[in-house]
């Protein structure tokens, strides 16, 4: 038994259930975001912010991803929008089944845009589709320009790079020159948008594209 | 084919080939460390100012994993020691076979330590023995204090862990109390070090600390 084979296995199995769970989220009009990052980058600082801006124009809710904890669902709940919590109990990344058990706990009757906020991983993440109409990268400036070239599926596959904690970039040797070059080799087409959560810096034009997206859809 | 079974399959595989290469390092007196954290947390850089300290004393070799590219691996050659590059194709981890390869290209009658960068993962890393004598663990202070918490095996694993970029925790929310009190949860055994590679800082204190130990097992 190669490993190889197991792997295709596991990725088939995922894609059926992954079709099914699309058909369903299409069939009720929601626009699905697969939001993915290494540890610590700020996806769920960000989802804070997007949902403050935008929740009273749009019908949110995230379900989020975590390895064994609720500190992440706890800080989305308190925004007041419906939050479901995955425990993958130590594995790396969401799949359908887990997407689909999620869901079962929604009313999807109530949502326009369902963000997904995957485990932090920069690798794994990114070969699972989980149902999303869009994937977004966040990548926090303290990590560095050359992770896109070392972890490229990841890029190569999202609608949208966030750039994220722009605020320090001052404090590293992070260089935007060899960022964007790198990004627009990987992925011509992505829309990149520079974030501070602590600055509030960025977030009103992410949430204005956002919104141009989920238009685009419906 | 339950999806259980299928990861036993590869940890036992993994296993028998770690334990082959453990034989060998340890028949050739070789001290080795497993080095993991999330992307962009300071591996390369740590690795680089460590080299630099020990590399008069001790006989220094070092494995590079990486997705794809050989960036890190051209930052250690720069120093002047062995090093060896692993590509593991898109795999989000190191594993036995891969190091088994990697070991034959080195002189290993002419190492005193070897240091295996693992893939930027703070996750699936964590569930693989490499044939290591210990396992560190790299935090950035940009990370988050949250994550010895949320990413908790990795952490309970690891002999010593190394809060880096510690020159940037002035501009975050970073909560020393909380990340050290959750270390002590965890892992009370774990040694900790505060490191800056910028401002050189706690460079020192590791390099004895690491040398304390490699005579500990000699």
């Amino acid at each position: 038994m190669g490993e190889i084979k197991v792997v295709t296995n596991i990725l088939n199995s995922n894609n059926k259930l992954t079709a099914q769970n699309r058909k369903l989220l299409d069939e009720k009009g929601i626009y699905v975001i697969n939001l993915m990052s290494s540890p610590g980058s700020g996806k769920t600082s960000i989802l804070e912010k997007v949902i403050l801006k935008l929740k009273n124009d749009l019908r949110m809710a995230v379900i989020e991803g975590d390895l064994y904890t609720t500190k992440d669902a706890e800080r989305i709940e308190a925004q007041g929008i419906p939050v479901v919590q995955i425990n993958t109990g130590g594995a790396c990344h969401l799949d359908g089944n887990m997407i689909k058990n999620a869901l079962e706990s929604l009313n999807l009757d109530e949502i326009d845009i369902l963000i997904i906020e995957n485990v932090g991983n920069l690798v794994c993440p990114a070969e699972f589709d989980i149902g999303e109409d869009m994937k977004i990268t966040v990548l926090s400036t303290a990590e560095g320009n050359d992770k896109p070239l070392k972890y490229p599926l990841m890029f190569e596959k999202s609608g949208a790079v966030i750039l994220n904690k722009i605020d320090l970039i001052e404090y590293t040797n992070f260089s935007r020159e060899e960022f964007y070059n790198d990004i627009k080799s990987i992925n011509a087409n992505a829309a990149v948008f520079e974030t501070s959560c602590v600055k509030d810096q960025g977030i009103e034009e992410l949430c204005v594209w956002l919104k141009s997206q989920i238009k685009l859809k419906s």
